[in-house]
């Protein structure tokens, strides 16, 4: 299986938690400790825990450990993956819009066409 | 949990497989019966249906049935959401990079500035 399709599945099934987007949207204005992270969560920190992994086998953040403390960071790309395949379906079907509006608009002309031959 | 969460979990979910982002691929561009969907995928038929029902579910397609043929048709309004949701994100991240880029300049300005002091 190609490398972006594993990326793509691992970054979607990332995605599809409500905790996990979560702490991305967290991420995404700048890094952030393991309990900073967990603070708004009513959660206990072993299950946490398992949403940081899930998101860390994604590709989506790193973490460094300092001392005790393991802080979190975005990385960007995993995101741009998915964000990037939305778009190419939402080009697609853009075009498919267009080109049924053109469609329309010949028939539209040719209609006018025929009422006027009459 | 709000609506808009509910439906995220969903359309997330359903694009974290490759058979079922290649139906929306598919789909993007017209639509098709259930034997033109299943027909690139080595796959049994009832599994295939299965993927079909998670995209039902999600919201993310519609079928209709005419005689023994049933029809899907791509719902574009799902993969806005979830489009949207990865724009806020970008939009978010874009805006920290603008703010770092600021933060750097001014820091260049008065090291320059100390530097002319001297």
């Amino acid at each position: 299986m190609p490398q972006q399709t594993v990326e793509l599945d691992r970054v979607f099934k990332a995605l599809s938690d409500p905790t996990r987007r979560s702490v991305v949207e967290r991420l995404v204005v700048g890094s952030a400790s393991t309990s900073e992270l967990a603070e708004p969560f009513a959660m206990a920190l072993p299950s946490f825990a398992q949403h940081l992994d899930v998101l860390e086998r994604a590709g989506m953040v790193t973490s460094t450990k300092t001392g005790r403390v393991r802080t979190y960071e975005l990385v960007p790309t995993a995101l741009g993956v998915a964000d990037g395949w939305l778009a190419e379906q939402r080009r697609l079907w853009e075009r498919r819009l267009d080109q049924l509006d053109v469609l329309l608009r010949t028939f539209d002309t040719s209609s006018t066409h025929d009422q006027e031959q009459r």
